[in-house]
């Protein structure tokens, strides 16, 4: 089942934001374009976009408003995953070579920036401080989030507000603002816009939390890499903390393995042991919690259709992964 | 002599604006703090800041909004170092080991990004939309700049337009707009913002050629690296272009050593041809050209300090290349 199934009364305002995206690169400097575009040829689910189209439904829509704001939002998305590509030497991303193996890495840089720049530039478009204060602000978090996320790498002394706050920066707060400046941009009541900034928090929460647990239930052929692959590298998620703090028998075969620095030589056992462990069954019932919570935030919004869909999205983004 | 020693009457208000510029890096994130705050405390000329508060003299002189400006301006500049320093491997910035040496790529990556964030999260606390499209505009061009220049590397056909472009985007750009945003954030009338934007236009310009100069003309100890460095690295610039199409004996002997791809092999003696060449005279002289236009953008502002100190600047900075 394809995400656009299930909205399907936005199909054709996702589709102007398509094109929309495509024509915000500069076509002029032409390596520019090719390198910009490669990764949005590549397609994705636009679900940043599609936040803001129906948070955009609480008040006045207006897509040429909208536009200005959906654009950024998935431009932001974009210029992170440039970024990301040449931090972790990245060769392939949704199937297609990215941006850094196919130029090289000054290029993948500078385009990175240039997303990033060309976002801000976009939404100044639209008159209104306040939209360019969120943005620039949620800008700031991101890259906090990625050197925390740096700094955390093999750090297993991570309580769980520590590991919360990581997926806040690094992927709740991009939705959550997605959700936030649709509203914004249409106007709507600030009650609505809170509703909608609640609502994408929680639904990015549940959608990370998620997306770690996959990482260790989900099989190879599904991931499309080895399993485990967030722990290998050394990012440690909820499953793999749940463990450890959780002690037992299991809990203290891991820390060893940590403490004498052999967790590499260990590191099949090791990831057995966290998808065979509670962390599993915890971190899905945390996201449930979260999800309950987006559900929640919207308990105050009317019962039509827009409300139906963000339900419907924030199931699918996040059991489609169990 | 020192650049502050000229403007003794702003010497406060910068000291100000530098340490709002190290309050405005995040010290919670105590790595982040120290990779961003490492290059701030490695100094520099905070020339972009100056030019910032001597615009502000057109208009109703507040600190508290030119700060406002100044900071991000200086950000945005630093920020450009920081992600330079990725990307050439560069070991040294200002006599300090740069960010990416002491830390590393990935926290280097994002502490430019930081950075450029941060810069455009601090303008948004000006209420003035166009405050921030000129800004996020900039960026765009310098990023297009950056790319322009890789693209341009052992580009042997080019034209002096295609340099000038790509100076105006590189250093040019960065010096106009904070002339003139210094000028309309303190809500100049137009025609004073008008003539700090084409000063500083000028002065930028006649400052890169300047410095493409004196890759040439200084010494290595004067330099602090070997002459003809921007030559070597594949970077053409205008005294190497002049020389080229000035032809005469010495343009054919590099012309045939960059056709049979030999440049590398004879590059002491292309730098030597290139000193030696006609391109020095035509350069300082169109860097002159450009310091007349800085001083005639100045012809209409009354006869007052302001106006001195910005004469004095465009001749210091420009002028004690030579």
């Amino acid at each position: 089942m394809n995400l656009v199934d299930i909205y399907v009364q936005l199909k054709g305002d996702v589709e102007y934001i398509e094109r929309e995206l495509e024509r915000s690169m500069d076509a002029r400097t032409m390596e520019l374009y090719q390198s910009s575009t490669h990764l949005l040829k590549a397609g994705g689910k636009r679900i940043r976009p599609v936040f803001v189209l129906l948070g955009g439904k609480w008040g006045s829509y207006d897509l040429e408003r909208l536009k200005l704001v959906a654009v950024p939002l998935e431009l932001i998305h974009m210029a992170t995953l440039v970024h990301d590509d040449v931090i972790d030497d990245a060769d392939k991303r949704r199937g297609r070579e990215t941006v850094k193996a196919k130029w090289n890495n000054r290029i993948a840089m500078y385009t990175g920036d240039y997303i990033f720049a060309r976002a801000l530039n976009i939404a100044t478009r639209l008159d209104n401080p306040r939209v360019h204060q969120i943005l620039s602000k949620a800008i700031v978090e991101m890259c906090k989030g990625e050197i925390e996320q740096i700094r955390d790498l093999y750090n297993w002394n991570q309580g769980l507000k520590h590991y919360l706050r990581r997926i806040k920066r690094k992927t709740a707060l991009l939705i959550a603002i997605s959700c936030q400046l649709g509203a914004i941009a249409s106007e709507a009541p600030e009650e609505r816009i809170d509703s909608m900034y609640r609502y994408g928090y929680n639904v990015g929460m549940a959608f990370q939390i998620a997306d770690d647990l996959l990482d260790f239930t989900a099989t190879e052929k599904q991931l499309g890499k080895p399993v485990g692959s967030d722990l290998r590298q050394g990012n440690i998620t909820l499953p793999a903390l749940y463990s450890l703090w959780n002690g037992g028998r299991d809990g203290h075969r891991l820390r060893s393995w940590i403490e004498e620095g052999k967790l590499n030589e260990h590191i099949e056992e090791a990831i057995a042991l966290i998808r065979g462990g509670e962390g599993i069954a915890y971190s899905r019932a945390l996201a449930g919690r979260y999800l309950d919570r987006a559900r929640a935030a919207l308990a105050d919004l009317p019962d039509n259709a827009t409300k139906r869909s963000l339900l419907e999205i924030a199931n699918f983004i996040v059991e489609r992964k169990f």
